[in-house]
């Protein structure tokens, strides 16, 4: 075990160039942050290269720390490394997963341009919930690493395939297996609960402001929408994803 | 119309202690930001003090300012004003509406103790959109006019009621009213497809890590939850309020 005290330590300065999409993708390591993500992580221990602590910090007695390596660090150098305000001083980093680019199962959602990450993190924790086969991040959309995508799925990305990919290119592979593309979209669309429930579907969900981009729209089988019925112009995306997804891959079967 | 060029300035300290909840309880006034919320505050003046503009901002010229009083602003008063990154250099004090506190509707979401503004925003949000008749924040609750969580709501509190009063007196009066009170819990529950569904109901939804308080759940008429069929502990609260209300208000109804 080593212990270090200094915020100019080259290993906490490396850690902190894990916040950056650019340094993830040069070394293909992240790092996550919190008890419950971190012990996620040990659940499957081939995703962690190591656990960072702070002195203070009590491990709960049923981590199973066996063969993992391990560095104790100060409170302030915790503090200097904490993406929130109030700091766990739990921390480890991961290594990416290689994702099967294949998409094979018969459900899933995908993501165009969704910037903001606790957005992203929802949707991928609810897809989740829901039983969906997979997520696919279209461009434009924020980094599956970046800390608050991380938290907000809540640990989903370590079980769930997500795939960062264009999205034509996964409209196309679904089709070839005959997966049903459901839009999303205000015009040329129905109400959701009078499109046809299918054992397959793809969900097609987009950006916050301007919704999933008219070209990918051209590709769809069908388009939804949900019914407003007060003044509100919108609902967030990720609720909407999971009124949707609980809609269609879950309605008047399985009861 | 007034220019104020310094940080210093009474008028923006005052305007800046309106981010903090004592002074809003105090002067009955709090601050908004950005294009959407204030076009959406100018569409009933009543609940406008002053807007406040930053002096490289263009307003939309169909915002219609009569009457209305207005002060500009120099760009860095407007960063020190500004609770997001990306300012956008509009704001506007507001009046805080005097809610009725007698709770005469059909459909109301009941929040107890959630704590992120966001949530708190996003579920206003959702209620509106499904056309519930109110919110109830119940104690523990984020603050209404905490800036995150009207960012979150989009201006949704500007005309669905939200108000905050303990949620054992709220459970009290809907029962008056023969509404039936709707818990979400994991034991003790039914999973929601299988509930019956009633043209009045209270939805009481819980904190985001303990969920609804077992004080409260001893009033509800029945409880509900949200079967998960993937690896994911639970579902954000947000979603999961989206996905209910959209289910008792709307399944099988007005298609």
């Amino acid at each position: 075990m080593k212990f270090i005290q200094s915020v100019k330590n080259p290993k906490v300065k490396q850690w902190k160039k894990l916040l950056t999409k650019k340094e993830r993708e040069k070394t293909g390591q992240y790092l996550i942050e919190g008890f419950h993500l971190v012990e996620m992580a040990l659940s499957q221990k081939e995703h962690i290269v190591e656990v960072i602590v702070s002195e203070e910090v009590v491990l709960p007695a049923h981590w199973n720390m066996d063969g993992v390596d391990m560095t104790v660090i100060t409170h302030d150098v915790a503090k200097a490394l904490g993406d929130t305000e109030t700091v766990q001083g739990v921390f480890a980093v991961c290594r990416k997963r290689e994702t099967e680019e294949s998409l094979t199962g018969h459900a899933y959602l995908l993501i165009d341009a969704v910037q903001d990450p606790g957005n992203i993190g929802t949707m991928i924790r609810t897809a989740d919930a829901a039983g969906i086969d997979g997520v696919i991040l279209g461009e434009g959309c924020a980094d599956l690493y970046n800390p608050k995508v991380l938290r907000s799925a809540q640990g989903s990305h370590f079980h769930l395939p997500v795939v960062s990919m264009p999205l034509t290119e996964a409209i196309q592979q679904l089709k070839e297996q005959q997966v049903p593309i459901l839009g999303t979209a205000l015009q040329q669309a129905v109400d959701y609960r009078q499109a046809a429930i299918t054992d397959s579907f793809a969900l097609l969900v987009g950006n916050e402001g301007s919704g999933v981009n008219p070209e990918l729209l051209k590709e769809t089988d069908s388009n939804v929408f949900i019914p407003i019925y007060g003044e509100s112009e919108s609902l967030n995306v990720a609720v909407a994803a999971g009124v949707l997804l609980y809609h269609f891959k879950h309605t008047l079967k399985n009861v």
